[in-house]
């Protein structure tokens, strides 16, 4: 079996050495133009060119969660594409909305600024149960960020394409029940796949109806930047609309220097890094994917090209 | 049944109207200078001179968990003293504590910093297995704070006075192994109790031990000021023994305006914020607690004024 590796923005090295050693017997290279016919890639962001010159591909292990740039190439029809599930991501993901959620509920971000000033302030608590959550995408990540708020006592709402049943949550599906989600929500946690028809779905119309349509919303992205309308968002903010914003992805990566989230007070930017790859999790769970697909067993996180995810 | 109400800094109406409603039949009242004497008392730090006058108090209840200000006093030998058990505080500690954890551990404030000069950074993620957090104090709020801690994964080990099991921690007890927990602890936060023995516990010497001692250790103070020798942080920070501290109770409150640790770039100031007091869950816990010492019972939260605590 030959496994090829494409990584763009991602040292090869390491993940080749681990996957000779996970899959004995393997050969295990990293591409380059003109290689030989591989079983199985290991990706990321990998050219067209790739992909046209490994016609007999079976199987395509994406080493992340989101599959929306890898959707973009013509691939072979053959080949399964897999995402990676978890292997270290949904803990992180869990971490980096709580941290953001705690921040804007207890408004610890004002706090700091008046302690920058030496002043001990007073603000009247916000009470918990005006805070419902809302996470949008209840995959291996949204529930786990949903069990990860919950365990805090907040309200928690979950809205995915099709239902779903969580335990603790109040689950919302579908088109049709969309608006009543976010009328329902006043933080509002997107981590859908990015596909056709979720693009742009972070807008002026639907970010206005959090919190019952009152002002006060908040937003954390964490999925990709493509969701939401950019120039939608500040003007929300400075209407008082919504109160903040945690973004992590957006729609040109790195953010330009000139961009205005840079500076606006009530944004925090994070540089793409809510959920990293973990690459011995990563490897384990790509090369036991890669065992059982050989012995023609199904795996989990194989992307239906037409859903998108 | 008479109860007398005595909060420094709380408005007292609210508490009364609660207490009253709660508590029909009782006759609750705001205490004044020559007051009746009452059975039992709701107190924030009340003045020796009310103690003084209210010789025939049954109960005095406080309306907080920390009960060092109160012990401070000379109190009626018969008086059962009874601190708050949870009431609402301990999912805002845990809040807290993981908030500073998350913040400490992802770096989230040099993000942040690098973001206000428009910078698009990364940083290499630190391994959580090398981020053990240390709890000491195993009350309803230090085993809540575990609780939440272990969620995100990171190896926890708990400290308490006398020896505890608790599920999902490394345990240590008493003054024998609490080296051994120092040194297993990366991330110390400190929850117990004020008395003459944790009187100054977090110091040079403790400190210097965190993380086995190795530099980059955390501490997070949520307890009392005075467990801290204040002198003894920013060196132990400025030397790198210690990579962060974040503080929300200080020896002196509200923190003096000229003190330094307002302006250090490792430590984290905030208000003596972490938990407050929620008086509806308070109201009714107090009232339920003094119907049970009426009926004679047992209740939680009985303080031995020997032990502290």
């Amino acid at each position: 079996m030959r496994i090829t590796v494409c990584l763009t923005d991602n040292r090869p090295d390491a993940w080749i050495e681990g996957l000779r050693a996970a899959l004995p017997g393997a050969e295990v290279e990293n591409w380059k133009p003109g290689a030989q016919q591989a079983d199985h890639a290991v990706v990321w962001a990998p050219p067209q060119s790739f992909i046209d010159e490994q016609p007999a591909l079976r199987g395509i292990f994406n080493i992340g969660a989101g599959v929306d740039a890898l959707l973009k190439l013509r691939l072979p029809p053959q080949a399964k594409v897999v995402r990676l599930d978890d292997a270290g991501m949904s803990v992180q993901m869990a971490e980096y909305v709580c941290h953001a959620l705690i921040r804007h509920f207890r408004e610890f971000d004002i706090y700091e600024a008046d302690a920058s000033e030496g002043r001990w302030s007073f603000r009247k608590p916000r009470e918990r149960e005006d805070f419902a959550v809302g996470v949008m995408g209840l995959g291996v990540l949204g529930e786990r960020v949903a069990r990860a708020v919950a365990q805090f006592e907040f309200p928690v709402n979950g809205w995915s394409r099709s239902p779903k049943a969580v335990e603790g949550l109040r689950c919302f599906a579908g088109e049709a029940e969309f608006d009543a989600f976010l009328g329902a929500t006043r933080v509002l946690v997107n981590l859908l796949p990015l596909t056709e028809a979720t693009r742009g779905v972070l807008n002026r119309r639907t970010l206005s109806r959090l919190n019952g349509g009152e002002p006060g919303g908040y937003l954390i992205n964490v999925a990709r930047g493509a969701h939401l309308v950019e120039p939608d968002l500040i003007p929300l903010l400075d209407s008082g609309q919504l109160a903040g914003a945690t973004l992590d992805v957006f729609e040109v990566e790195p953010l330009p220097a000139e961009h205005p989230f840079w500076r606006h007070p009530r944004i925090t930017v994070t540089p793409h890094g809510s959920a990293r790859t973990v690459r011995e999790a990563s490897i384990a769970q790509i090369a036991a994917k890669i065992r059982a697909v050989e012995r023609g067993e199904r795996v989990a996180g194989v992307v239906d090209p037409l859903r998108g995810y």
